[in-house]
């Protein structure tokens, strides 16, 4: 079977029908992101974050890849539940609600604002609706407002040894496309410019090549925990959004940045032993704090897989091709449930599954249909050129 | 060797001068904790619990093992540089400091504050310091009046749907005794009741004899993340502050109850596949949050050997001795370090070393000397007795 062929059909004929099937919440709106490995919800609680991240898959996919009704009403129906509950009097978001709705965690998170923006705009642009629209541009308006200061009055650090953290210009990269439609083009020139210049120059070390998840103010590297900490799959997925940037603006020589950094990420945090991607590393080779860093979690892999196919379609260059065949042959063998449908989210570093949960807290519908529909459309190309 | 020599010799000969040799801050005053396996600083930040906690255990030694002059010193080392760098004006203690004492982390964790209390009346005992002893009282008041919130203004739950947690009323049940020698003999009463009634009669559930980390208001579970959350240490370790009050008290079905207690939270959460004991588990067989909920840590196997040990010491009962034989052989040969001393803190499902560090962010100089000292009385008490 081609690539193309097996992601499209995977995204259509499995992952897509897992989440339409077991997540719709029609009781009381939005969605069920918890779901074990057969589809069964085991918790009720909504999480802003998957409840964005699910609306902004459907309109996507409705914008994309096909005008279906169903999928249009599905992300309609993430969408109200954002708006209705989701939402509180200054236009942030909660963390979390109940089922019902009821707000459970403050907005202390800005991400849930991100993936919020996000859905209003794709959303925006599946049903034309003027009111999203604005939303859309609104809240992305309060994330920037924000930006410096993203967790509020919940923020614990007294300020003595701020930090700059990576999550903010590769989510702001991401973000912009997908605001486009919504903002003005000086706007989205100069974020562009900010977070190329951001994730390119000042988080990607030029000594090693590796991209480091916080640095001082001034850019130079601080020997503590975070400091230190090293998150390849964010690197990596940060590249796939350069290379969109890189495309958009015809500017190869960023692409072939992000394809050797890309490599780079790989060679130092592909587990030689057991094979698959670390999930956090120090640079230093000191003890990180995440207990859970040698575990292998199945969004790291997918944007692997993006990231390689986005860089071998624009370069050619055969050892990206290399490496994602070995990503491939990984991240398929492992993640994937052929019984059940959709893939697993964690494994430990020996690949066995550790949680045969199919959603839960921080996994929802987003990374597998997302990377299932780039890589399709990558391999598609992929496979034109070489007919 | 007989157990109580073991237990006594290591404390002795290899886990104290391990701290003594490795973990003093001669510049900037308090203890390093975050010691790579040969006992190297690799990092420099000072936790307020850590601190405390050293302070705590030095000053125990001192008081129970060897009016040893050294020990003294380094516990006002400690308790130095907690009142002069680690407490803000209000008599809160900041969560961590840089290694000069800049406050990094605000104090939103009252476990500092307790491990503090701790440390000081420890100390005021060691050293009749009635300064100290004065600062012991006030903390523990300080305590009490932010028991109901104990994270204060950085509180993210919206108090939507409030659940108690099992640590406070456990570590109040330790923490009353610890500073018995600076409270009125009428809050010590009240506590040790209070404490009493909430370990066994709320967070204990009387159907599945299991401890729950978080009920209800009025004692009953959730069916969520939180509620559904097992912590098979944390109960184990409660169970031997029980026995403790057991014994203060003369009351030996406490003693009787808590030892069942044990013997069901260890048949619940052995690994029946790996061997030790399970860091975290789901009442319902759920996925749990946690991600490391797999891993065997030593906190939870040396608590289980104090428990155990202080369980048989006074009851008697075959299947606690064949118990801790069983975690005795697990926990020694697999977190004990025979080529560099101390013992390892994390290791995988399996049982190898995840994490080689002997001292972090949480591991500190506290549970290994503390378990070493309490299993070497009680196994005192156990061969005096069958001489």
């Amino acid at each position: 079977m081609k690539y193309s062929t097996l992601y499209k059909s995977t995204l259509l004929t499995n992952i897509i029908p897992f989440w339409e099937k077991n997540s719709i919440d029609n009781e009381y709106g939005g969605y069920f992101t918890c779901l074990d490995k057969t589809g069964k919800v085991y918790d009720t609680d909504k999480f802003m974050w998957l409840q964005g991240r699910q609306a902004w898959a459907f309109s996507m996919l409705y914008n994309t890849v096909d005008k279906n009704e169903n999928w249009l009403k599905l992300a309609r129906h993430g969408i109200d539940f954002i708006i209705e509950k989701g939402m509180d009097k200054e236009g942030n978001f909660y963390f979390s609600t109940t089922r019902e709705g009821k707000p459970l965690v403050q907005p202390y998170n800005i991400f849930s604002d991100c993936f919020a923006a996000m859905a209003f705009s794709q959303y925006a642009i599946a049903s034309g609706d003027q009111k999203i629209k604005k939303l859309a541009k609104q809240t992305y308006l309060n994330i920037l407002k924000k930006k410096d200061n993203p967790k509020g009055i919940y923020e614990k650090s007294t300020g003595e040894r701020p930090l700059k953290s990576f999550s903010l210009p590769m989510i702001l990269s991401n973000l912009v496309l997908e605001l486009e439609a919504v903002l003005d083009k000086e706007e989205v020139d100069k974020t562009i410019d900010f977070s190329i210049h951001e994730v390119m120059e000042v988080f990607l070390d030029k000594k090693s090549g590796l991209i480091y998840e916080f640095v001082k103010e001034d850019g130079s590297h601080e020997d503590t925990y975070n400091g230190r900490l090293l998150n390849p799959g964010h690197g990596i997925e940060a590249m796939w959004f350069m290379i969109d940037i890189g495309v958009r603006r015809n500017d190869i020589k960023l692409i072939e940045k992000a394809a050797d950094t890309i490599i780079t990420i790989l060679e130092y945090s592909w587990d030689k032993k057991y094979g698959g991607i670390l999930y956090f590393m120090d640079s230093e080779g000191k003890p990180p704090q995440q207990l859970e860093w040698d575990q292998k979690l199945w969004w790291v892999h997918l944007e692997a897989l993006v990231a390689l196919a986005k860089a071998y379609e624009h370069t050619e260059r055969e050892e990206l091709m290399l490496w994602y065949e070995k990503v491939h042959k990984y991240a398929w063998s492992h993640f994937s449930d052929s019984k059940n449908g959709e893939w697993f989210g964690y494994l430990n570093r020996q690949g066995e599954v550790l949680l045969d949960l199919k959603g839960g807290k921080w996994k929802g519908c987003f990374h597998v249909p997302r990377a299932m529909y780039q890589c399709w459309q990558s391999f598609e190309n992929i496979e034109r050129k070489t007919l």
